[in-house]
């Protein structure tokens, strides 16, 4: 065994994530290690807490970072929420609705499925419907921004039908937290979990959430203990709560809060309304080239995600061949299709940091470079100039 | 809102972890993210796990980084090999033997508990009595290096008593990987976790653990799914797992794996006897300066861990005063003791880059001049020599 130091390759990251890191906030992540419960260090949390407040838009308390990628934090929420026998209205348009159902049946507890077509959005009505039909529900969980499709849906509205239903809500802002418009507070959303490695265009590995008053009741006044000891919330608490003695509960991932930390002083001094706009113009101009090159979106135009970009695939084309050309000859990452839209289409990222003009400059005119190379019949050589005039 | 950048300050980390981590491994943190599905990485995947499986002295295709730290490992464990109602023998001689038992009983299971002193070994007597009268036990689990003592456990021959008794065995080594011997084949360990940063010497967030061909077993002949998605080995196993089709389960912490990987790496390049031998002469160096000084260890040497040291306090002294101001004088982190040991003991870690000569001199000669301050009556002016005769 002779293994060497790993030197990867540089990309531009223009999959569903991770998204390109700033340099910022890899530097911040070489910082040297200090002890989890250094003073210094507990100075930090703080920061990180009030700034992930600032993030989603919340005065919670318990808005903290869970110290695992977002699948943990999907976890954290569904596991302090539930216990054996509660009941859950999951609403299910994509990858990610089935991963909560899952997760809620994993709880022990009952998940009442809401199913809308990939690439909708969640339907409200529906969601009144399963609640006339399940008036114990115990809560309402969706996914705001489904990764796997790029459609956002509509939390306000679906958030009171909850509330008018005495249940809580739970949403997963994985890909939306940073990128477009999220009001925790003003939506009454009662728990919510992201992760680092999207339009906070942080490191991959650590996943913020966000508990209302509402929801810590609940937590606090639970029959059972939660199923997983690491993130018990409860327990979580003594480390990263208010007025906390900041005791030893798990030893923190020190580095990687040094990067989100670095990530969100990044969108403090940005400004979030900034940041989503951001995000919306570099779309349009990502949209501009696509539609000039004669490709077109899935997801309609009024639930659009900006950040995730499901674009259709020209008739006859080996979509897997494309991304690997991308990627071997222009270090350029784009995403495959994920479950019932494997092979039909790219999925394109405009996240945080890969946000930016020249990103989707490289991306179309590799992509119609490529596809002009397979013959795939699009308009060659229309996009650059199509996006380039919507930028200005 | 205007927060900065954060700047941490430059510690010498001698608690009981994170340890010191050498620039080598945040240097190649800080390398440009990736995909974690590009196909460079799934190329250092292979790598690390080659390494792990050095590190763990293991065959075992299973021997995987969990994406999240040594607690999550913990459950990781437990989780895929108990279900509701399997009885565990789980040996506490220190916190973290209680935190194994946390873990079961919210896997639904029972555990029946073998008790010891704090800063004594597990005893393999009371194991065997607990398997005479528990001979329905799944598995045996014990901490081979308590890491709030100092103490090491038998794992050879506590593994011999649980296959003979037809059970698995299920170690925490969160302390123990790399800088005490373990050898998890010829002691025919089927389950082990442990932390990124401790002997390692990498950054927090990160539990290596192992299964072995009957542990795995086990897990794929399971009645009932794993009670957490994220940590089912079943669904790992297709990103991980040998002959995977490396498919999308969870985004991997990639800038986190690096810094694995690099100080595998350099583990590689030390060879793994090598850095235990490393770590048992920087004890015997420490150990000399602590008890010319006139302080003690608590835990007997037979046992004694050479990477973690539990130390009396002189009495009448204020041992957090002392931490704090090695802290604030001289930017040298110590550990405290931790529940039964709290206020009683100092925890000094040696652990992997931490284990160094000039750490040794630091520590002794801070320890010295402070409580010389302090008037605590030790030997004043004769810790360094005696430590330095040692390490001649």
């Amino acid at each position: 065994m002779n293994i060497t130091s790993f030197n990867p390759p540089v990309r531009t990251l223009m999959g569903p994530g991770p998204s390109d890191v700033h340099p910022r906030v890899t530097g911040a992540m070489a910082r040297p290690c200090i002890g989890h419960l250094d003073p210094a260090f507990v100075g930090m949390m703080d920061e990180v807490k009030t700034m992930l407040q600032y993030a989603f838009q919340t005065k919670n308390q318990l808005t903290i970072p869970v110290s695992a990628p977002g699948s943990a934090g999907m976890e954290a929420t569904f596991q302090n929420l539930l216990e054996h026998g509660d009941k859950a209205i999951v609403c299910q348009n994509g990858v990610f609705g089935g991963r909560m159902k899952e997760v809620v049946e994993r709880c022990g507890a009952i998940a009442v499925m809401v199913e809308d077509d990939w690439g909708k959005p969640v339907d409200p009505q529906k969601v009144e419907e399963a609640f006339k039909a399940n008036p114990d529900a115990k809560l309402l969980a969706f996914v705001h921004a489904e990764t796997s499709t790029g459609a956002r849906s509509d939390a306000q509205t679906l958030s009171k039908i909850a509330h008018d239903n005495d249940a809580l809500v739970l949403i997963d802002a994985v890909t939306s937290l940073g990128g477009s418009e999220l009001k925790v507070d003003e939506w009454e959303i009662d728990a919510i979990y992201s992760g680092s490695q999207k339009c906070l265009s942080c490191t991959p590995g650590i996943s913020p959430v966000s508990f209302s008053q509402r929801a810590i009741d609940v937590i606090t006044s639970r029959k059972t203990k939660v199923q997983s000891w690491f993130l018990d919330t409860n327990l979580v608490m003594g480390y990263w709560g208010p007025n906390a003695k900041r005791a030893y509960h798990h030893t923190a991932p020190v580095n990687s809060l040094y990067a989100l930390h670095e990530s969100l002083v990044m969108l403090q001094d940005e400004g979030l309304e900034n940041s989503w706009a951001r995000h919306t113009n570099n779309h349009l101009a990502l949209r501009a080239g696509i539609e000039a090159m004669g490709l077109s979106f899935i997801v309609d135009e009024e639930y659009r995600l900006p950040q995730l970009n499901s674009v259709t695939i020209p008739d006859g084309i080996d979509e897997a061949a494309v991304r690997s050309i991308l990627l071997n000859e222009f270090n350029l990452e784009i995403g495959a299709g994920l479950g019932a839209l494997a092979g039909k289409v790219w999925r394109i990222g405009l996240m945080g940091h890969s946000s930016r003009a020249e990103n989707i400059l490289l991306c179309l005119g590799a992509l119609d470079v490529v596809l002009t190379d397979m013959g795939a019949g699009i308009n060659s050589g229309a996009a650059l100039p199509a996006a380039q005039a919507t930028m200005k």
